[in-house]
């Protein structure tokens, strides 16, 4: 194209790609210009403001690094990561939500009542329900991830005063779909504020914490797999999650008990558990394959 | 927002943002934020392609140095440097096109007529115009940067067989509005292929050519600065330039000159230059301040 203008560039742009481009790519690609032509034309970008985005992405590039990824923070706060989880969701289930970049694998093995507090401080919490199938049938065998923060707001891989697999677990479930363990009250905590997407927060007023949560993947032979996270109903941040990662589905009741007669059956922490305590039931329900 | 959607999450990130946000910046970010969240919802982006486009976008903060600025290579492979360019550019004048990543402070003082080809290979060409307001008449005490690729496509800066300000110029006009200068033909030449540029450029079938061009930087006083290129109208990649900086009022006409005679008045080149060699002539018109 001999005259390209800010009428035609976007036209351009495709003109310029080959026919044989792959679909799918030249299908995302002519979006994601489109989209960014418009905002281009629509906002009438400076070239100050251009150069301070460029600016921005640098700097991301600078934060990032292969313990900490800033690129994907900013995506979880301009809500891209929880949207990217949402245009996947399939429609019946339990919703998914952000895996965040705190997993790792390897978390060990945990039997159905077992104890993920150990010595971790912090409101004991028993955690039960059941996996269950879009008819409400259990699903045998499915197998869950949990890991979570420390009563100080970490996860075991940002704080070397916690062992390598302080407060994750790998539980298998039974014939019956029922899971149940022991733990202590996640705690909310605060996305890093020392990089561009702390600036991002702080030029638009934004508070840079989450809601306290567990982080689940559940996975099963026939079901789609379930990455998700659950938060204690009565979190102050339940309303305003800096990721977006919060469905109402995806809220839990935290039920306060005074009583150790509130324990269920089967759980290994009896024994040394003393009231006040809390309760959860929750059930997760996965989505057949496609 | 206590439950977040794919259909309400745009306005949940607005909600987000406080009342006291500047109001461009508010401005600015809604409307990014609304279309990149709109290519998500167009797209139903799979997780597999966000991974793809953070890893690029990774990749092209790993090749971002001091000397080399991917971002703002992908910006202009992408169309958005020169659209930056073209919604910023006064409706009359010359147009503007991307001052590039090659331009560098400190050119040497060069008379009207003087050469700058000293002595690199390549043709040789005498270009030569006037800076005018949009009423046609000259503009006194206009100053002219001027920069070059040599005859290997590579600028100064590029190239340590180059000295630091070889095919750079700073011509200031005198009350004639006239600027004169001898040089060589510029030569095309790609953009860098070894990173995530090259890597996109490959997969759309799109070859890395930028049609040859000199750039110019033009300031006077009470007039808004040009920054612009311009480029011979035989050069092969003047319909598909990599960078999208061609327009039709940017093309210069080479002639060809058989005789000495058709050297203009006043060219400290004359006494050594030899047919055949290259004329062109051509005016710049400023725009006035707003």
């Amino acid at each position: 194209m001999r005259t390209v203008t800010k009428d035609n560039i976007t036209q351009a742009f495709l003109d310029y790609c080959s026919d044989d481009t792959e679909p799918r790519v030249r299908f995302v690609l002519e979006k994601l210009v489109s989209h960014l032509h418009d905002f281009v034309r629509e906002t009438n970008l400076t070239h100050a403001e251009w150069r301070k985005g460029l600016e921005l992405l640098e700097k991301t590039g600078d934060m990032t690094d292969p313990e900490r990824n800033e690129f994907v923070l900013m995506s979880d706060v301009l809500g891209l990561s929880s949207l990217v989880d949402m245009v996947n969701s399939p429609d019946e289930g339990t919703p998914s939500s952000v895996l965040g970049p705190f997993h790792i694998l390897g978390a060990p093995d945990l039997p159905v009542g077992g104890d993920m507090k150990q010595d971790n401080d912090g409101a004991a919490v028993i955690v039960k329900g059941h996996v269950r199938n879009p008819d409400g049938e259990p699903i045998k065998g499915a197998e869950i991830e949990i890991w979570q923060t420390a009563d100080n707001g970490l996860y075991s891989n940002q704080d070397n005063q916690q062992t390598e697999y302080n407060l994750r677990g790998h539980i298998m479930v039974g014939d019956d779909g029922l899971y149940q363990f022991s733990t202590i009250r996640p705690a909310p905590y605060t996305v890093p504020g020392d990089g561009p997407v702390g600036e991002l927060l702080r030029a638009t007023g934004r508070h840079p914490w989450r809601p306290s949560h567990l982080h689940f993947i559940i996975t099963a032979p026939g079901y789609r797999s379930l990455v998700t996270e659950v938060f204690p109903s009565d979190d102050e941040y339940l309303d305003e999650d800096a990721v977006f990662g919060v469905r109402e589905q995806l809220v839990m009741e935290y039920v306060e008990q005074n009583d150790v007669t509130a324990i269920p059956d089967g759980m290994e922490i009896a024994e040394r558990l003393q009231a006040p305590f809390f309760t959860v039931d929750f059930d997760f329900v996965l989505a057949e394959e496609a």
